[in-house]
Parts: C-alpha cells; sequence; structure tokens
C-alpha cells in the first residue's frame, strides 16, 4: 500500500500520530499542499478529490477518508489498538472522533480558509471552487471557543478522552487545539480540564513534530 | 437501553432504515423537534446537545452520533451486518458514510438552515444560536448537485456503493437524496447510475415512509 499525505496539513496530522503511536511505518509519498500539487494531474489521476491523506491498496481500492484509514490500518496491525478495545469504546471513540471533525476541524477550516487572501476560490477542501464567505470565518472563531468548553467539560475527572488510553479520539482533539492555534485562538485558561489533558498529551513522542 | 429520536429528520432517519434492515425493535421516545423538544430542560439534561438521535445505553452512557450508535448496534446485533463484512468494507463503508455526511447532508443543512426563516438563530444543530448566513443557502444547493455527480460517477457498474451488499454507505446516500429533496433539488436525469440506484433502493422495504 501507498500513502499520499503532507503532514503539516491537519487532516494527515491526525494520520501521522497514528502511524506513529503504532509503529506502523508505510511508503508515503509528499503531495506538497504549498505548492498546489495535489490539484496536479499527476494527483488528482490518483485521488480525484484532491485531498490529502490518501492510501492507495494493493487491492486497487483508494481510501479517501481518515475514518475509514484508519478502520482498515487498525484490523490490518491490531497492535496497540487506537479505535477501542471494546465494542462500547469504539462506539464512543468514532462519536468522539466524528464530533472533533465536525465541531472542531470544520470550525478551524471556515476561518482559515474564508479569513485569507491564500485560499481565495478555494473556501472548501476538494475539486469545485467556492468563493469564500468572509461571516464564516467569524462564526469559526466562536465555534472554536464553544467547542473548547465542550473538550474542557467532556474532560473533566478524565485521563483521556474515551477509557483509560489514549485512542483516535484523543489524537483528533489534539489536533484540533493544535489546529486552532493556526488562527491563532488558543485554549481559555479557564479550561483546567483541557489544559490538564493537552499538557499530558504534548508530552507524548507521538505528537512531537518533526523538523 | 432507550433511543431518543424524531424519525422524520436525516440523521434519525438514517438509524431508521438502519434499524429496519436489522430487524431491531428499541425502546424509543419521540423528541419533537416540530415543537423544540430538543431545547426543553428535560432533554437537555438527558443530551446536552439537543440533538437526535441519541442513544442511552444501560450503562449510563449516552451515544450522541450516528456512526457511533451503528457501531455500537452492529457489535450487539451481528445479524445483517450493515458496517461491512470484512475489513476492506467496512474502510469503505465509513468513508462514504463520512463523504456523504460531510458532502451530502451538511450541503442540503447549509440551503435548509441558512435559506429559511423557520431556521432563523439556528443555522447549526446543538445548543448554540448561530445567525444565518444566506451565502451558504446559495452554496450548498451548488454542492448538492456537486455531490450527485460524485455518487453517480461512483455507482457506475455498482449495485451497492460499496461492495455486494446493502450497507450504512447506501443509506447515507438515500438519505441525502431524499433530504436534498427537502431544498427542492433532484437528481439529473443525466445521472442515469444514481437515478437506477435510487429506483432500486425505493424498492427496499426498510425505506418505506411509515403513515
Amino acid at each position: 500500500m501507498k500513502l499520499y499525505t503532507f503532514p503539516p496539513a491537519p487532516n494527515p496530522r491526525r494520520l501521522s500520530i497514528f502511524l506513529e503511536e503504532k509503529g506502523i511505518d508505510l511508503d508515503t509519498q509528499v503531495v506538497d499542499l504549498m505548492a498546489g500539487e495535489q490539484f496536479s494531474q499527476e494527483y488528482r489521476a490518483i485521488n480525484p478529490c484532491g485531498t490529502v491523506p490518501a492510501l492507495f491498496l494493493d487491492k486497487g481500492v483508494l481510501l479517501t477518508e481518515v475514518v475509514g484509514i484508519y478502520s482498515y490500518l487498525e484490523s490490518t496491525f491490531p497492535e496497540t489498538p487506537l479505535l477501542g478495545a471494546d465494542n462500547l469504546s469504539r462506539a464512543e471513540i468514532l462519536s468522539w472522533d466524528h464530533r472533533c471533525f465536525v465541531e472542531g476541524f470544520q470550525a478551524v477550516a471556515e476561518v482559515l480558509r474564508n479569513g485569507n487572501k491564500a485560499f481565495s476560490g478555494r473556501a472548501l477542501p476538494g475539486p469545485v471552487a467556492y468563493e469564500q464567505i468572509p461571516e464564516l470565518a467569524v462564526r469559526g472563531h466562536q465555534r472554536i471557543q464553544a467547542f473548547y468548553q465542550v473538550l474542557d467539560k467532556h474532560l473533566r475527572g478524565r485521563q483521556y478522552m474515551v477509557g483509560d488510553s489514549f485512542t483516535v479520539a484523543d489524537i483528533a482533539a489534539w489536533v484540533f487545539v493544535e489546529f486552532s492555534g493556526w488562527v491563532k485562538e488558543r485554549v481559555p485558561e479557564a479550561c483546567t480540564a483541557l489544559t490538564s489533558w493537552c499538557e499530558r498529551t504534548k508530552a507524548r513522542p507521538s505528537v512531537q513534530l518533526k523538523s
């Protein structure tokens, strides 16, 4: 199998942490988003969505969504389970991964893509050119703050997002917090549970940024 | 366990079809979204998100995301698998379920919630009051049309969204098509693969609307 990715971007980042935690080393090709390589004819022939990450499987199938890539890799490399070791944990982890995507990642993306000239005509990922909507940048900031509160409330009395081990729910929440820094947001001091959890998470080898 | 739902709404509808396909009958309480019951103190004490569906488990855990509810119910009631019978199918099904949510459901919701006075101050689901952004209604229509094309292209030469049986990927695509009708969109005639798949899906007992 072959992974197409651009490590600094938030969805690729989720997958990088997942791979580090599990100790998986994949054949990898970098698609440089800063150079617009995702729009190249060559990459669009591989992934018509023009998004990363994408995992091309030996069976000829391309997986373009992180949740699908997680699922496939977890079943192929079951050691160090990150999608839950039992049915209830798995359900909660998938739920939190989804919430972090919709309420967290999408909020940051709204700010970044609608409030920054670099994303002019690229207000949404994918092949269609959508114009920016400046009100979305404003709303995105509000949503980021609201989601900090959601995470803080959830993390009170908890060591991890779900159960008693690090999972993709922690990865999602962590990458949301990191990504929110791109638009100059930060966890409020009053969010003490989220702040403590961030401190613990930040110490994990898997989340260290590679130079 | 107990299910809180409002069958006509799109996310509850996904779950209703899932339950019908698997022949699962749950203790169910209707939360009438038309009457604003999701904002009642009583329901917010159960689900602070104020969203449906939500599944309250005997273990005291509340699942608020369809993907998590699917996962839990599939492991509890494994007969008639709808999340894939093998690892690769499962990865593809989760991917398509996610894409239908992000590219399909959210596009329709953008139109509905931003282009309709009934949703004034409720441009996003959940407890925070976000004002409407009329440009999102316009963009939502474009996105619905784009996603019809994505589905049509994917369904060429296929009987089902993934593999050779009906799964939650079909449920997601079907409920997107139904939901798009709420905002007066319809599958273009040129989308013959999607149209044929709709005809086949429409004939399933599980998708018949209850009177």
